[in-house]
């Protein structure tokens, strides 16, 4: 049995890190650690754990927490993973950190976009970027793994693959996200109030989303080269799901079963990602509650462009889900082992 | 393995114990039966199943799929599963029947609230009431279940301890029910369009709806003598979700603490009915994609009546969720195989 | 051109009062009070009112305010109104309070409930209670009106006629109320976000919520007695709406038409309330952004009771419409001026 | 009083027309069309017109309505103005068409896109494309106005100056938009189902929408020479309400400043067209149920792109109240009138 201690158990994804734990047969958590509700019990803070989680919350001591369990998971606000870390504890146990504090190589990218000096830089270097389809093989020998961002996921999954082949011009990318407001998480704000968002739609973070950089960097890799892309991300009134709708440039004339063959290439014997089949666009609520990214595409003729989409689930492939495949990498266990979630429909 | 079949695969609640059967370590569907979508593939009509379910839809055809499976669950409107039900099917394999035909004892009743004449009323005595909590023993030696509805589900396991011991008048019940939209089915109605039914709230059924001769049933054998409520839905606008609040006088002065204690003589060892904690009101999202109904009471000693409180998936515990809790129970299996959801939130 | 101020105009009741005032051809609005954005323009808080409204908001000063202004809406908690006010303040000015404070004509109920001191007594006795349809004739005369509270208003104009009439036993009055997420306010609580309400439905404040007392009251003189009733508001996830769905047990055999004729007797002459045809359930989306209240009725002859229903905006007759409405009345204008607001549908 | 007809009464965009016309002081509508109801109440197909209108409906006889009225609104699918129109009833009536019949200038491109073939190309070019903050002085004088799509509406809108003034590469532009589902009508289909829409977002028509010739007809015009550009719609659980995303490479650099000095020369002096202050994004909300469209930009220094953003009501400026601005410019009345709606929050 994995011991697991999480940090930031009671926002959205430390929620649904509980709730896929909680079923996942090799694993137990011993750790809810939660600086607001220390004491409190969990099930108190998220009912639907009533008779399920018996424990109550715990702090943020990572110290302590390292000498009691094998994984720690942290679902905090970047900064603070960076803050706890050390040797020690990494030599005594693994960590997924679910914040943006490891996945961007280059420390002066991260401090510039993130507007917060790198309290720990020393790590960036051995830390692996868990987006587990690309990086498997990292994944499974690191001590110390940087989940994706939500959007990151999404995006990279859906682009790689064109752009690793060649098939798209890298400068003339541009992403149009859209994500349900758990995204935003549980703080008590008046912008996420069920009346701000219902019955509304908006873009926020025009050209200074935090992601565009971790975007870019993944892109970069398929590349071979530096990338700027446009990332836009928009709130919808949902509650989760994430749908992304990329445009870029062929570079030579394809037909629909040549971009097909390249996705399958990739992803055919992934478990996770779905290419849909033909004309079919992905639809957020087709993963809800699920580990999968569906992915598809359209070439439009007449501009020589292609779209390409990709719908998952935030808080699951987007954050607790794909910490748990990191995590099962990391322990040699299935990959999937623990997230064999059928989505949800309706 | 037990083989399953399903006539009535691709409404809600068909699609529902696809989710739920898809999961089930014990059981292997081998019909999608489904009128309107034969020989399309399954995953075509409802995309979450894409890679998961490769089968395509076959007909109702209830004689044949009785040659090849264990148990068929049918989950079509009223009257089709009584007009295709004989004795030679019984007796070569088992039924859960999701529709009204079998829960009303009284053909009469059944006959005038359904306004239609029910085509094999010899197998009604046989069918058993499948609120597993209630007639968990006659489930399990059952050929022919008659599967809850929604309603009467989280309406009886509501109101069912007060009124049985008799802390309740039977005469003052009123129940006052909100279900989320999937209740209304998959047809294409312009009553369920989303522009009509989201940012709205209305009744309907009022003082008509067919479920309240079917909760009165179950209400009386707790009350030991013939009970006649006021039972009133409303339709809202979320997928998934039943609330009941009911009303009734107290026959006597009570302490919160005594009849908590009666609910908890009841379901204190119910894994899938949760009585809360002292003040705490039930809510739909709570037991989301779960089996759970969790319920509650308040006491109001100014006019000296209990107002009780159950919330419930009307998919899930309402309808498949359910409908394999009673499966498990006639093939004596776990009770809770395959049903050890935990509730999504959010 | 009647000046008018509001106290409370960035919480949603107070910005649905600027809508309808801004488009009322009789008032100008000189004062936009709001504690928490003192000098910030309005439009950058209500961003709707961009080019619309050009002013800053200002404080809570009302001794400043009835120096400059006709009326004063004061859309701000309880006790804030009952504490401001005075004497010379109201020889000024009108003053129409959407609070609890002088709705309630006994100080000490109002003070068990609301759990505060009343700062000011004395004006209890004068204040008129709004409730145009019922107290038209003293509103005209009132410097002092308390605007009835969201589901007093909708519970009362739905149950009055029959039990003013006799046709209802006032001790078997239930009333279940629903309500959309603006009658929460625009505070930043965790249990008002988007993803916590959202999907979700749960009653609360069960047999303790405020609007009891207020309700009972005005029952109390349709009833020539005091009644004492059950009050069970739910959280609905809609932006705007109140449904009530009230229960009480029939005096004696009466028909639907002459349960009919009851109602249209009261509001055959009302403008703002809609007794709908027989059968026709209220919903909330067909009086959105209105000042309708629709009211229907539906016996139960098995039980002898008869189920009264009432849907309404609770920002718009729930709140600032009828506010409004009292302002005509008590100028002398036309009492549905500016009020002729068409529901929106969808 | 000018005297009204609609064709197409009982659709979204016709019960807007309805609701904006009821309130409109020089319209009455004498004419309610529909074909799938005539005869019935009008009120009792949209509930919300109870006693606001006592009409029943009638039939699509263009032919008899032309001599009863003295402007026709066409709310119906593509197609069938087109078919009833002649010379004779444009002779005695003018017609603002909501349907795309006219709005496409070259007839191929129109019967390519829609699939039909066009019954009445003789009108197509007297036709006036009433995008009325661009076409105003031809409007005045048209007896037969092409009301624009909503897409279109939004789009032109948003584009319009940057593309007029050469700050933007007419070869990059790309539209993401985001459309509230009223846009797809009130008939009966699965897709548009409350749990299908609800917690969901997808693209549809992807390189193939209808509304993309439309655009690059208009965009066109603005740039002095065909433009070709990626459209992709994207359907999001509300009522009301698009958003447009679009992207296009600056061709040179500008400030801020100048940017927004390009906007306000266009609009400054419109009243339905709000440029919001800088960094101010665009959402639905602030301008539902009215006629305006705000827009806003931001300028990509990275990239060298700028991201123009514009949101509007889609049944208001996006079909039935353009039309009736089309019609007051028709008529010579003032542009607004009865369009001077406030938009509703929440």
């Amino acid at each position: 049995m994995i011991k697991a201690g999480i940090i930031g158990a009671t926002g959205y994804a430390g929620g649904e890190l509980v709730r896929i734990l909680t079923a996942h047969k090799d694993v137990e958590i011993k750790w809810y650690g939660s600086r607001s509700y220390i004491d409190k019990k969990y099930a108190e803070v998220y009912q639907n754990m009533f008779q399920i989680v018996e424990d109550s919350c715990l702090d943020d001591n990572m110290e302590e927490l390292s000498r009691q369990v094998d994984v720690i998971f942290t679902a905090t606000p970047q900064g603070l993973c960076a803050s706890l870390i050390n040797e020690e504890i990494l030599s005594r146990t693994k960590i997924v950190d679910l914040s943006a504090d490891f996945r961007i190589k280059d420390v002066e990218t991260y401090e510039k976009w993130y507007k917060i000096t790198h309290p720990s830089p020393q790590f960036i270097s051995e830390a692996v970027y868990g987006l587990c389809e690309i990086n498997r093989d990292a994944v499974k020998k690191a001590r110390l793994v940087a989940n994706p961002g939500c959007y990151p996921t999404c995006t990279t999954l859906s682009i790689y693959p064109l752009l690793k082949e060649g098939l798209i011009d890298p400068d003339t990318i541009i992403v149009d996200a859209k994500s349900g407001t758990s995204g935003a998480g549980r703080g008590a704000k008046v912008d996420n109030l069920f009346c701000e968002v219902n019955e509304n739609i908006k873009a926020y973070g025009v050209a200074t989303h935090r992601h565009t950089p971790e975007i870019e960097e993944q892109l970069g890799y398929a590349a071979g080269r530096p990338v700027l892309i446009n990332f836009t991300p928009h709130l919808v009134p949902m509650n989760r799901g994430i749908l992304i709708t990329a445009y870029a440039s062929l570079t030579r004339d394809v037909s629909a079963e040549e971009v097909k063959a390249v996705y399958d290439k990739y992803y055919a014997s992934e478990k996770f990602v779905r290419v849909l089949e033909q004309d079919v666009c992905p639809q957020t609520k087709w993963v809800e509650g699920s580990n999968y990214v569906d992915v598809n595409f359209k070439i439009d003729p007449r501009t020589k462009r292609v779209i390409m989409m990709g719908a998952m689930d935030n808080l699951v492939k987007g954050a607790a889900g794909q910490a748990v495949q990191n995590m099962n990498l990391m322990f040699g266990l299935k990959e999937s082992e623990g997230l064999e979630l059928v989505p949800m429909f309706p």
